[in-house]
């Protein structure tokens, strides 16, 4: 943690700070066009690198009117530093991650439906088809049920992945947290969380469907991670 | 209700019945782009305060092609008192909504399909998921089979809300009906109302799904009722 | 029939035609607006009134790339008078439909996925819902399986259809003829069916589903036939 | 095989394959169009005719942001001749199919999600409707589970479809490939692919579901593929 003040360090990284406001607004509209969100129900943050600040969406603001200066910059306990608006309330869950994990840079936290579907009924989604092995590396494992407010959110999802490859957690009774090295990262988790979550719903629909077996699996997400992408 | 008549009011907030009507025409929209409608199948309507009019949409006119100027101002009885199409077939129960709750500033009737499968079986979506306490502070509840045409739609619907938090009924054999202090209100409880039709719909399918312990739902609806937003 | 050959007929009436051409060129929009066909799969027709001509979707001509000078005109056997194109490999059934219901003025043809499911299964969709009493009158019926290439399809149609309000028929193991006053009515049908086919799915997969009680429909249907729209 | 190196066949048909690098660009857009591809994850190629070349997707690269300078030109064993970019993960399983295949000039590969589904559960899709006669002459067959990387998939792939009419094969735990005489046609067999797997996933579960009787299944693809389109 730095020992200049939030408000010192926004001054310093300004530049920096602009470029996420701007990504992060960005990022938003991934959410609506890969079915995530319903009305106001998702959001992204990224940590701004090098400080304890992180900038998040306004709570309750639509997707369409987001514009880069409604972005929120909090500091890492999800005080407000810079911005108009309240930060979304799920920001204290967003922070808690960032206080914990040095190595993620991006969060988001979505009720898509068919991954909180799972979460509903607090169960796994199992690691039956290879895209699921490539981007999760087993299964997306369920974290507790939390109330809002505070830090139980972010210690359940925390404490979840801490066990697990998988960037995305299935909040029980809740929805979806992923973490990344970057938002986009994040991002690109939770559209493929709800991409999993669903053909694998649709594939237990028909009859019992088998879990890959875990050498595959092992393979699959060591070759994804190495090679895949440019 | 006022002692004038309802064309001597619509001479005195002339300005605040255009506004109206042209916020309730943008609503619209959000019904096809929310999967709430098929074809010119939902209709949404705002009580114009401190009058005894609304403002509904027209029957049979598809989303599209409606314009501010097509809107149709009614009185509390459903009664055209301004506009060239006749009012929605759903205005009757639409008037005695506005009629029997003071607190009422809009309401929105669609057949979106997830919500209607539950009413079509009968069954209250139960509240299972955050989101949906957060929203609904409970079940989403069914409402009585009603006949369209007269004042029997309104009452199965300001007798089943009186009973639950919840802003949506899902009429028996029909659709939803939400309400809200104003239209945009009303219209987010539509959009959310089949959001979580569908989530538990989908969570359904695959075993069976816990309700949430009250006093958690209790806890959520009043924090999102009371913090949420800006 | 008229005594006239169909080139007379077209020559006489080419207003009329090239008009007919372009709404059921813009009708075509509306299918995979409405989610009702895959890649070149769906087909609005038309009948020119007066005549013993109809018009026509071509064969295999993307949704996109339709032009109203692609319509294809043809008589009532589906021989092409007008057109570069190929017309639908479908026409021997729309033309069969235009010469037993002369009250048929527009027919549309589609595979749209859950009114097919219940074609797949033989099953007629249930009338459970007051959207369906309204459009349908009743249950949505299924036809025979026929193949393509003469009369086959489109009597299975015709024979099913006469002993039912509905103007949809689900033709077991393909998909969905609907019939209608003109092209737009026809096209309304299909969308509707579609609707109906996935909430009945819907509501059927958490468990069973009554049948509205038959005084009900009747009630609704005459309504809906006489009042609803402007 | 020819006796020129991929570079000199490149220089001789320049033309041809900078169209066809415009077209498999043009035609990834079909791929988000018909709900097959979740961010990166589908990947369309083509063969240079009279070559031993091949054109197909970057790895990694989303669809918005693809051009025709970024599609890969690689020979048959997906070494990389010309594009600055990495071919697609899956590029040795296309070059696979067309050095096996000399009738094949495109191939598709997509997780389309009620595909996948049966490819997760490892069934064949069974053929219940015309559509599916049609286009498929037969049910989608299941070819082997297979690692990414080396010959595998690729020969799974023939393997599988030299004993079917169908050009799509579901790949177990993986997804879906198709191939065609060019790669609109592979393209038309993975959009149509996803219809059926969607629409008898619908039907059956609704209740069982009935193959059609082999003598028409083989009547409807021998018309299909002589008679429709233009």
């Amino acid at each position: 943690m730095s020992t200049r003040t939030p408000e010192e360090q926004l001054a310093e990284h300004r530049t920096e700070v602009e470029g996420l406001r701007e990504q992060v607004c960005d990022l938003h509209a991934e959410l609506p066009r890969w079915n995530l969100v319903t009305w106001t129900s998702g959001n992204v943050s990224a940590r701004v690198p090098g400080t304890d600040l992180m900038v998040i969406k306004p709570s309750g603001v639509s997707y369409d009117d987001l514009r880069p200066e409604d972005i929120v910059v909090c500091d890492l306990h999800g005080r407000r530093v810079r911005g108009r608006h309240n930060p979304s309330s799920d920001t204290e869950a967003h922070a808690y991650v960032y206080r914990e994990r040095a190595d993620v840079g991006g969060v988001v936290h979505t009720h898509s439906p068919y991954a909180t579907a799972w979460a509903a009924r607090g169960e796994a989604i199992p690691c039956a088809v290879t895209a699921m092995a490539d981007e999760f590396g087993g299964d997306v494992p369920v974290g507790p049920f939390a109330l809002i407010g505070g830090d139980d959110i972010g210690r359940g999802v925390v404490a979840t992945l801490r066990d697990h490859r998988s960037p995305a957690v299935l909040m029980r009774g809740h929805g979806v947290f992923t973490i990344g090295g970057d938002a986009r990262a994040a991002v690109k988790a939770a559209v493929m969380c709800e991409d999993v979550a669903r053909t694998v719903h649709f594939a237990r629909q028909g009859g019992p469907v088998q879990r890959l077996p875990q050498e595959h699996i092992d393979a699959l997400h060591d070759r994804y991670q190495n090679v895949y992408g440019q």
